[in-house]
């Protein structure tokens, strides 16, 4: 069967052989599967990736073997492997969260050796992950199931209060997800931040209430601007608050994941401001610690999502809960996932593109 | 009047004008003043602490001028000055936080040209926030007040659920400090490494349960031996975890504060870690936020206290719930500050030095 591979630090065009399901597993065919920002860092910086498998104990990519990426995706239930229940019939549609369970433990699909991604005609995913897509939902827009989980994880682990006002910065697709998951929240209002017009435009669609190009408006100041305590919450402070800004609390969801950017969140941040770090930076990055301590600020890391959330993030696309068509900006094949990674190097152009296999 | 004064980088000891008590202040006799890690960073890196000022908006030191330091205070009360309530008599012992009320608003106690710290005979502080020293609690204990209320506020920062198991990286005094704060809250066992032995004896009068010599034991091994769920909390994770190592949630105090060590944290932490960062760490320093990522850990960084806290601190102190006591190594008057700023450098000989500038 025909895949887009990383091969030798490039995307290439090749046969794969079609892989065969083993216990408790099936086989499916790939209707669509996005390009998620952590497969161009990783066809960049494939290497450090591996090493820091290799620091946490994770199974690293082999980069002399080939590797099939795609994690965002929606299949076709095709056949039923050994020791399956069969309670969905081939022909259905389902997604699942990128992992295989193996007789060795769970594995991830999509930077494996093992596990082929979503850039080939045919993978493999467990029968007890299968989720049936819901409401004949289109697989393009449920096969942003995973990005959106991302975004709900991400405001699930902030333990939101309801007083916070939100800073998300950067509004490609993890912090359009973020953004989608506070207007779930109810929380008002969103501020959003980022240098692209057709991004902060997204923003908007997707539940910013405020947004700001940096290159004119520091978002801080345009975030304190929106953040002013009202008459009673000022009135509740403690009497030594009273020299403090009266500021509601800051939450901020770091979005980008390039190096400085933590800094950069560091030194803007007002005191007290709780960070949620989304944004996966792959090189190595500081921030300075003394501007963490003089402000007393919280960093939260986050990666990935629960099942719950997934199967969530799910349900919210397929009701209509969550506008995720106008994140996707283009549909290829999968001779053109090579060249839709050099797209999405412009945020005015593309946000989501869905490779579709089978064209 | 006689001061050690921080004057060109170094400490030296000269008179200085004894202060004049302004609207709302009291002049009061400094019994005792605990010298703290801070005031050994500052005298290193004071400029890099007068740029993180700037930075942060706070009224920076001017280096060309004399400051005295001295921030951890127990006073004896003098004079009232104008427009005083005068409800405390002169002779009566006092603590304050090291701040003092000013037209302008509240101003630092100890790295400031205007107030002087502790290391001087006398100083001026704010009739408001006067806590008069009960039980007739020995001076040099009443000083440690500050540093324990350090240790307080750090713990409540941590916003303990009750399941986790601490570990405390460095038994100086703001780790011993925590140690304390967290026997208070109950939570047990308290994990504590430090590579003095005399700091690892102190650290089990003050509270932990178990010690660890990081040159012999890695810290995170031994946590890891002491935080196994039991069969109950085993059984309630969700079926997705049964993967993840059953380990109760870790709490990590970081108390040493110097470059390398939130990255350390962050390359040993387990899954999911919470990270209170205690240690005030003054020089660039870097983490490889990477790691943060992969393992979800959250960071709080915390500095200083609540009035709350302070009073509470001092209250715990007499009424005899945290011996302070076993924190104090030495006494020395003012012309023993220099010597004593050197002496701190071994954690076998020393870990809390009083000034007694009456002496």
């Amino acid at each position: 069967m025909r895949a887009a591979i990383f091969r030798g630090g490039e995307i290439v065009v090749d046969t794969v052989p079609e892989p065969v399901p083993g216990e408790g597993q099936v086989k499916v065919r790939t209707l669509a599967c996005g390009i998620c920002g952590s497969d161009l860092h990783a066809r960049k910086h494939a290497p450090r990736m591996v090493e820091m498998a290799k620091r946490i104990g994770r199974p690293p990519m082999d980069l002399s073997r080939d590797v099939v990426f795609g994690h965002e995706f929606c299949c076709e239930l095709v056949e039923h492997g050994p020791g399956t229940q069969r309670k969905l019939k081939p022909g259905t549609h389902v997604c699942s969260m990128p992992v295989l369970m193996t007789p060795a433990g769970p594995l991830g699909i999509g930077y494996s050796n093992q596990n082929i991604g979503g850039y080939a005609e045919v993978m493999l995913l467990s029968e007890a992950l299968l989720l049936p897509v819901p409401n004949g939902l289109e697989p393009q827009h449920a096969a942003l199931t995973e990005p959106l989980a991302v975004g709900i994880h991400a405001v699930a682990k902030a333990n939101i209060a309801g007083n916070e006002v939100p800073l998300v910065i950067g509004c490609g697709p993890v912090g359009l997800a973020v953004i989608a998951a506070l207007k779930l929240k109810g929380l008002h209002p969103i501020v959003a931040a980022d240098y692209s017009p057709a991004r902060r435009a997204l923003a908007e669609t997707m539940g910013a209430d405020i947004v700001v190009d940096p290159a004119h408006t520091q978002p801080y100041a345009t975030w304190a601007e929106h953040a002013a305590m009202t008459a009673e919450e000022k009135a509740a402070r403690p009497p030594w608050q009273a020299f403090l800004p009266p500021l509601k609390p800051a939450l901020i969801f770091e979005c980008v994941g390039v190096p400085g950017l933590i800094q950069q969140v560091f030194a803007g941040a007002p005191r007290d401001a709780r960070i949620v770090v989304v944004g996966v930076c792959m090189e190595p990055d500081s921030a300075e610690p003394m501007l963490g301590i003089m402000k007393e600020l919280n960093a939260q890391y986050v990666l990935g999502y629960t099942p719950d959330e997934f199967a969530a993030s799910l349900r919210l696309i397929a009701g209509g809960a969550v506008d995720a068509a106008a994140m996707v900006t283009a549909t290829t094949g999968i001779d053109g996932v090579a060249q839709a990674f050099e797209d999405l190097a412009n945020p005015e152009a593309h946000t989501k593109i869905i490779v579709e296999p089978w064209r």
